[in-house]
């Protein structure tokens, strides 16, 4: 029976399983770390892939941080991983094992995994946003995943809101994820505290959205603001979504999703007055992922039978 | 041989014409006053249809002013027409004509139109943008007419670039149309002249961009700034839907686009500024729409020829 490797390459782990050809879950898995600052990634890689090796696997998907040539296979420029610029990574590595590597982005992997096998089964139209360290989209649109003509499509997070609005991580400003990332949420207490708001919170470099979770679960009330202020941005770039897909299903994933309410009713009072038509939200899903951790291998995996269903 | 009907209705004439199974020249056209404001709209679009209609045609295609649903063919409110409020367009004229009737937005079906006929054949991501008195978009991607759950996918012109912009004719803040259409120019122009700027232009509500763009052809300091401000938000609107679609072509049709380089060199600018990645530019085409006043009636005959394809 034909197998597929699913690889999901990280910042701190690489991990790697192989798949029968139906199931999803994994016949072998194996993670490692990527020491991704380090020489050698790519060598770490062959050799964990090495590790679940079978002669009956004919396909091999990778999701991982882009920017990146989903045609080609080539890795830009990743800022995870700086030995790879302009890397071929597919094609080495279909070279190395001799069968076809198919390669897409972790956020646009994991928005095609909900989509085959987790919230949004079923749907034709969905939008998945994953909200962690940085913002990043996954658009299936008339059951079609969103690449683009150089297969950088769907790079919601790096959508305009303000001109005038703070930086963002990729050095323009103003984007969703300016305003609404787990960092740009710390920077902003940061800011507020420096301006000498009140809080049980202390300004420092290294403050995360998590403890500024905690404290706010806590009751502090600079801390609740800030992720008002993130819901209420979200809502700004959420019905911008909605006028330019019109999705049935909306899938939130990544570690600032999880906060819940403090985080959602902004975000929903802010989605209602901003939406351009009532008329998007009749029927309209607002789910949470399904597939946590797993989601890049298995979209990764998805991949891979798409293409081999396609051939 | 068989015939298609495609129809046009804009709020000063409706537009009816037939075609042959293959051709775009209609073997039929017809033009009538559609009086939008008066009841009777229906009435008048029936006998406009009658005038061309032969026991060949087996199916009608239109395009209208929205929102509107799609799938059911229901006009929700097109403000043109003030009689037609979740109004069953294409159920009825199937009813009455016997034949399957399709229905989507003009600003759709002009891009649809410059796919199939037009400036972006061959192209397979494609995003259609038209500036006049508001700003319409139509997308194409992965060879899709993007649709949406609610079939209202694709309002470019609804998207927020600044929530504390102006107002939209829609009556929300910071929209591209709040920036870029032709009444946002002339409203601009107003703003400053009460302002007290200096030009050859005198304060009037009925300016118009048409007036604004004479003026700065002329050299007029303030109408010149005026199309610089629009190519400016243009620029960050058009990357927003880089990052978003990623492009093979971008199409630019309507009357304000006709301005030429006032509009499209601070465009440029401001585009390539406001870029996520500059890879998002590179083989991208910039083309002016190629069918002018025929783009929705063309549009239609191909909503209607599509969807006989896919019966």
């Amino acid at each position: 029976m034909s197998q597929t490797i699913a690889i999901d390459i990280g910042g701190t782990h690489i991990r790697v399983a192989s798949y029968n050809s139906e199931g999803t879950s994994p016949v072998v898995h194996h993670r490692t770390r990527s020491h991704a600052t380090e020489p050698g990634v790519y060598d770490r890689l062959v050799q964990a892939i090495d590790k679940i090796w079978s002669p009956e696997v004919t396909a091999i998907g990778i999701a991982s941080p882009g920017p990146l040539d989903p045609y080609t296979g080539t890795i830009l420029a990743t800022p995870n991983i700086p030995e790879w610029r302009n890397f071929p990574l597919a094609p080495n590595l279909s070279k190395h094992f001799g069968v076809p590597v198919h390669l897409d982005n972790d956020a646009n992997m994991a928005g095609l995994a909900e989509w085959k096998f987790g919230a949004g089964k079923g749907h034709h139209d969905l939008v998945y946003l994953t909200i962690s360290t940085g913002v990043g989209g996954g658009v299936i649109s008339n059951d079609h995943l969103l690449q683009g003509f150089h297969g950088m499509g769907g790079e919601l997070g790096h959508m305009i809101i303000d001109p005038n609005g703070p930086p963002c991580g990729c050095g323009k400003n103003g984007h969703v994820e300016s305003f609404s990332s787990g960092p740009a949420i710390a920077r902003y207490i940061n800011e507020q505290l420096n301006a000498r708001r009140k809080s049980s919170l202390q300004p420092h470099p290294n403050l995360s959205a998590a403890q500024v979770a905690d404290a706010a679960l806590a009751g502090d009330s600079l801390a609740i603001s800030a992720f008002a202020r993130t819901g209420h941005y979200l809502g700004i770039a959420v019905a911008n979504y909605l006028a330019i897909f019109d999705p049935s299903i909306l899938i939130f994933g990544g570690g600032v999703a999880q906060v819940g309410d403090l985080l959602f009713k902004p975000f929903e009072e802010s989605l209602r007055k901003h939406t351009f038509h009532p008329h998007y939200l009749d029927n309209l899903v607002i789910a949470k992922a399904e597939l946590g951790d797993n989601a890049g291998l298995l979209g990764a995996l998805a991949l891979a039978r798409l293409a081999l269903r396609a051939e």
